[in-house]
């Protein structure tokens, strides 16, 4: 497939600390920075991210979404995964079937060890501190869940660098939700995800994305209050 | 793309009737049905499930997975998109573009609306009938979540029989979620979903694939208790 022309992708103007570095345009920053491929950002207004003209582009509304010449694409996953089929000597795997490998991980990432992570992330971020029984039993049963896939992606990892042959679209969507769990003490409890972790942030391609971001944040911060 | 051969999926020989005709191999079972492809079932035993031999297909040890020739496959997603791209006149949007839209909207389907249908089938499920306030102010941010994309769904399926052009990949994924909230009044609300879901599940191949979810778990349910 030929190389992305004249690509713009949508990003948040700011966002509160708590989310920095995981807002899901850095899934997209990340790829194209992997990919070589250069691209404006469009920084959407509040005004611009409720109008109906963006949500023909992206129907609830949220970052990212991506346009490039004629083709307009949104959700960060079907994003990645189409600058990875764009770009396969930098972001798909080089095996046989590994179209189809990169596929099956790109959906276990979002759909199955992704889930409980959102939804422990909400619960931290929304119910800070909380101290309601039935809530905190709940999380418990997301942390339970959250570990057997961290047990799962160890037993992957283990003896390798990346989740496939070679570094692909997968490790930067996995390695965006082992993020998330920052606040959490899940990881150091593994070695191995958190070398990978490491390993895959330690990427320049990463490092751009990860700046370029906390650049866009900072250039709309509020005024300080007082 | 050819058509697929010796199709296999691997399924649950039986689970507990709260989650019949929701469990994920109805999503493949019924894009296979839409191809109109042959295929067996794998139906795991749970010493098979825990097996070393299951999770080289499947690494977190859940259905389904495919294999088709020496073609391997996991994730209801990746595989439902994976019969889309070999059956592309049953399940592929025909529009220029088409493919890059069925891309979006699954992954919309998949890591936006789904999420929090999981998380509140998941509180419904092991906390039903909790009085837990905090827990239950978390369940109605769910909702409240839940209703938003409900209300963007709506607006996108105004005059339309289906969320594209044609009956397509993401109807398969999105009916399967909507499934999820049988539970709640959230879809008698709001008619045109109502009639949406009606007219998904309203296809042969919905039928079949259901009626075949069933008769498995019918013929490996356990003894009545007493």
């Amino acid at each position: 497939m030929a190389e992305l022309k004249n690509v713009e992708v949508s990003v948040l103007p700011w966002a509160p600390p708590v989310v920095h570095g995981l807002v899901r345009d850095l899934r997209v920053r990340w790829a194209l920075e992997e990919a070589g491929c250069p691209y404006r950002e469009h920084v959407l207004s509040p005004e611009q991210q409720a109008s109906s003209e963006y949500r023909a582009l992206q129907p609830f509304g949220q970052v990212p979404a991506l346009k490039s010449g004629g083709v307009s694409l949104f959700e960060s996953g079907a994003i990645v995964l189409h600058i990875a089929q764009h770009y396969p000597l930098a972001l798909m795997s080089q095996e046989p079937g590994g179209h189809d490998h990169v596929m099956a991980w790109v959906f276990g990432v979002l759909n199955t060890v992704e889930p409980p992570v959102w939804t422990l992330t909400f619960i931290d971020v929304v119910y800070h501190g909380t101290k309601g029984e039935e809530l905190l039993a709940f999380r418990a049963r997301m942390i339970k869940l959250i570990e057997s896939h961290l047990d799962t992606l160890t037993k992957v990892l283990d003896g390798k660098d990346y989740v496939l042959d070679r570094f692909t679209a997968v490790d930067i969507l996995l390695t965006m939700v082992l993020r998330a769990l920052r606040d959490t003490r899940l990881l150091e409890k593994r070695p191995t995800l958190a070398a990978y972790q490491h390993r895959c942030e330690a990427r320049p391609a990463f490092q751009k994305a990860l700046a370029d971001q906390l650049t866009t944040f900072a250039e709309h911060a509020p005024g300080e209050r007082t």
